[in-house]
C-alpha cells in the first residue's frame, strides 16, 4: 500500500501544512468518499460544505482556507496538486521491457531494448517501435509502422500500415488509425473503390480515445498535430487535418478533407461535413454540425451551426411558435375587419 | 436438428394444444419465412391476416386465436412462449470449460474450474473468472480484473485493470471496458493529462453492446447498475453513474459524472451533457441532446430536450415559419396604413 | 520504387501522351505535394490554377488541356485514370497464402490453400473460407462462417457465429458482424432477454467500415446486399436490410427491422428508426433522423427529417424568429390601440 506522511505530501506539491506533519495517508478520494485514511482536495469553494463534512484525514486547499476538520495543505494551484498528488499515490506501472515470448514480431521490425511487446501482439515487418514504449496485449502494428519513444499502445490497438506515431502517444483499446478512407467512384450506378494510399501521421503528445477510427488519407497524410486529444468513438475521415491542441470529445465525426484549427473544442456528438475550415480557438457545443467554415473563435450550435447565443434565443423563442400560428391568424382577421370598416379607400 | 413434437411444446410452453400432438417441427420461424417444418408465432392481432397465409407447421397464439390452417398453441404470454420456443430450438452452445493452450493466463490469475478461457485469450495478474464463466478468443482481461459467475465476455472484449462485473453480465464483441476518462486541465494553454484511477463496475445481469466504451472513473467508479441493457457503439463516460433496468439504445453519449436513473430509456443518438441528472423513468428520444437536469418520468425529445409533445408541436409549427416571416411584413404594412388613414391621434 | 515512363502509363490508362514517352514518373501525389518526380492530376476545372502552379512530373487531363507547365497525359475520364494509376503505384500485396503457424483453426473449418491465415487469428469449427481471402491478424472467424472469394477481413475484424460473407467483401478493422441484436421484453419491472438466433448475410462487392457493428436478426437475417458501401462506427440493428448500392456515412445507426431502399445515400450522423422503410434512392442529409417511411427518391434533412429545401427555408426564417415575438406583440397592440378608436362595433 502506498503511504506518505502530510509532511512528505507538503514537500512533494510545494505546499504550506497546517497540520501534523507525521500523519500518514494511504489514498487519495473524493469529499464524500474519503475515510480518515485517505487525503482529499477542495479545488472549488461551491463545495466548501462538503468538505466540512468530509471525514478526510487531510485536504488540499486553496491558499487561506480555514475552518475544515482536518489538516490542510495550501497550494497556489490545487487542481495541479491534485493530479500530482494522483500520480504520486498511483504511479504508472509500466509493462517489463522485452518482447513476450507469444507475440509474434517480424525479424526486419526494430523494437527498442526498452520497449516492451506484451502477449500476442503482433508486429510486422519493418516496424520501429521507440524507446520505453508500450505495446500492450493483443494489439496489431503494421508494416512499416512508426512509433515514438513513450507512447503506449493499449490492448487491441490497430495501427495499419505506415502509420507513424510521434512521442508520448497514447492510443486507448480498440481504436483503429489507417484504415481506408471512404473513397468511392460512381462508375455506371455502381461505386468503385478509390485506393487509399495515404498515410496517417499523429504528432507528439496525442490522446486518442477508445474505438475511435482515423482514416488513412486517399493520397498524402491525415493528420492530428501536437498536444491534441481525442475521446472515444470518434471518427476522423482520410485527409483531414487537425491543429495542435485541440479538444474532440466523444461521438464527433469529422468528414474528409475538413481543417480543424489549433486549439479547437469540439463537443460530444459534433458532425463537420467534408472539406470544411474550421478556424483556430472555434468551439462546437454538442451535437453542433456544420458545412460550412466556421471563423475562428466562433462558438456555434445546433445543425447547420449556428452563434451560440442566437441558438439559444431561436431555442428559447420556439417555445411560443406554435402559439404565433394561431395569434397571426387572429391578427389577420382582425385587420381585415378594420380595413373593411374603414371601406374603400383601402388598398 | 432440434426436433419437438406439439405435444413436447405444449407441455413445455404450458399452452393448450388444438391439433394433432405427435407432429413434429423442427425450427422456429417468422409467420412469411416460416415452412411447413416449423412453428411460427401470432404474438400481435395485427398480423393476423399474415398468418392465416403462412405456411408454418403451427402457431404459438394467444388464448383464444382461431381460423388458422395449422394447429395452435394457445398460451396465457405470447411473447413469453416465444422466448422459451428461441430458447428451446436455440439452446446456448457453451464453451468447453478449461482454459485453452493458447491461452496467456497469469499465474496469479485465479479461473474456475468450471469457467471457459478461449483460445487466444489474456488473463493478466490477480484476476479471479467466476464459475462458468466464457472468456472468449481473443479477449482482453487485465490486472485484478473480477468476473462474477456465469458471465461472458465475447471474442475481443478488453477489461482494463481493476474492472469488476457482477454475475450474468454480458459483454459483447469489441467492447471496451476501463479505458481512461478523458480529463484534462488546461495549463499553459496545453492540455495536461489528469490521472484517471478509478474504477469500473458492473452490476449483476448488465448487458453491453459490440464496440461500446465505459471509461473508469477519475476517482471512485464508473457504475452501471443491476439488470441494465446498453447497446452497441455507447459512450459511457469517467464517473457516471446508471440505475438499475435502464435501456440506452446505440450510439448514445453520456458525458462525465452525469447520474442515469432507475428504469430510464435513452434511445438512439441521445446525448447527456456532463454532471446532468436524468430522473427515474425519464424517457429520451433519439437524437435528444440534454445539458440540464431532467425531472422523474418526463419524455424528452430534439436538442436541449424538450417535452416530447411540445417539441412536436414546434416541429409542425415550425412548416408554417418561413411564410410567416412574409405574412408579418405584409400586416406590419396594412396596420401602418390603417394607422396613417386614422391620423394624427394614433401613438 | 515503383517506375513508369510517360510511354507506359499512356498505354495502361488509354490515354493520350504530350510529351516525351521516355520520361519517369515514380509516385502518384495532389497538385500542391507532387514533386518533379510524380504524376499528379486535374481533375476538376476549378484547380486549373493550381495545376499550372504544380512542380508535378506530369499530369492526367481531361482531353483538350492546355497550358500546364509539364508533359500531360490527356484522358476521357480522369477520375476513372487517377483511380487506375493509384492502383499502378500502389498494387495491393496480398498475404502470403496458408495458414499462420500462430493461427487457432478448427480442424472442420475448409480453408481455401490460396487463402491466407494471419498469425493470430481464430478460425472455428465448420467455417469456411473461400479462395484468395485475406484473414489478417487477430481476426476472429466464428462457427459456421462462411468468407466468399477475395474478400478480406482486417485485423481484428470479429465474424460471429454463423455470418456469411459473399465474394469480394472488404471488413475493415475493428468491425463487428452478428453481435446480438438489442432485444429484450419488459416482464415484471425488469428486461429479459429475447435470445437472438438468426444470422447476418452480406452480399458481393460490400465494404464496411471500421468498429461498425452490424447485429445478427432475432429470426431470419440482417443483409446488406450488393455492392453497398458502409463506414466506420455505423450501427445496422437486427434484421435490418439494406439494398444494392446503397452509401451509409460514418456513424449513422438504423434501428431494427428497418428497410433502407436501393441506391439509397445516408450521410453521417443520420439515424434511422425501427420498423422504417427508405425507399430506393432516397438522399438523408448528415444528422438527419427519420422515424417515418421515407419516399423513393426523398431528399430530407434534419431531426424527424423534413425534405431538404424546406428545411433550410425553415432555418433561414428561424434567424427571425427571436424578434418576430416582439413584433408581433408590439402589432397585438398597435390593432388593439386601432379598435379601441374605431369604437364598440369591434367585434
Amino acid at each position: 500500500m502506498t503511504r506518505f506522511t502530510l509532511g512528505q505530501l507538503a514537500e512533494a506539491l510545494d505546499a504550506k501544512l497546517d497540520g501534523d506533519p507525521a500523519r500518514v495517508v494511504t489514498g487519495v478520494a473524493s469529499l464524500d468518499a474519503a475515510s480518515a485514511d485517505d487525503i482529499s482536495f477542495l479545488t472549488d469553494p461551491r463545495y466548501e460544505a462538503a468538505a466540512r463534512a468530509s471525514r478526510a484525514g487531510a485536504f488540499v486547499v486553496p491558499a487561506g482556507t480555514r475552518g475544515l476538520p482536518a489538516p490542510v495543505l495550501e497550494c497556489g494551484s490545487p487542481q495541479r496538486a491534485v493530479i500530482e498528488l494522483l500520480t504520486l499515490f498511483h504511479p504508472p506501472s509500466p509493462l517489463p521491457a522485452g518482447v513476450h515470448p507469444t507475440a509474434v514480431v517480424a525479424p526486419s521490425a526494430a523494437i527498442d531494448p526498452t520497449a516492451a511487446v506484451g502477449p500476442l501482439s503482433v508486429v510486422e515487418a519493418g516496424a520501429r517501435i521507440g524507446a520505453r514504449v508500450a505495446v500492450h496485449a493483443l494489439a496489431y502494428v503494421g508494416r512499416g509502422v512508426e512509433v515514438g519513444d513513450d507512447s503506449e499502445l493499449h490492448p487491441h490497438v490497430v495501427l495499419r500500415e505506415g502509420v507513424a506515431l510521434g512521442q508520448r502517444v497514447v492510443v486507448h483499446a480498440g481504436a483503429v488509425l489507417g484504415a481506408d478512407g471512404f473513397g468511392f467512384r460512381p462508375e455506371g450506378g455502381r461505386h468503385r473503390k478509390v485506393p487509399q494510399v495515404g498515410r496517417v501521421v499523429i504528432e507528439d503528445d496525442v490522446e486518442i480515445g477508445a474505438n475511435t477510427t482515423i482514416d488513412r488519407a486517399t493520397l498524402g497524410a491525415t493528420v492530428i498535430r501536437r498536444g491534441t486529444k481525442i475521446d472515444n468513438l470518434v471518427q476522423v475521415a482520410h485527409n483531414v487535418e487537425i491543429g495542435e491542441d485541440a479538444i474532440v470529445a466523444a461521438q464527433t465525426g469529422i468528414a474528409g478533407s475538413s481543417k480543424i484549427g489549433r486549439g479547437v473544442i469540439l463537443a460530444g456528438q459534433v458532425g463537420v461535413a467534408d472539406h470544411v475550415t474550421v478556424g483556430d480557438g472555434a468551439m462546437l457545443g454538442a451535437q453542433t454540425g456544420v458545412a460550412q467554415d466556421v471563423e475562428p473563435g466562433a462558438k456555434l450550435a445546433g445543425t447547420w451551426g449556428r452563434p451560440l447565443l442566437q441558438a439559444r434565443r431561436i431555442w428559447i423563442a420556439q417555445a411560443e411558435l406554435p402559439e404565433m400560428v394561431t395569434r397571426m391568424k387572429k391578427l389577420e382577421r382582425r385587420i381585415a375587419e378594420l380595413e373593411a370598416r374603414l371601406g374603400g379607400e383601402a388598398r
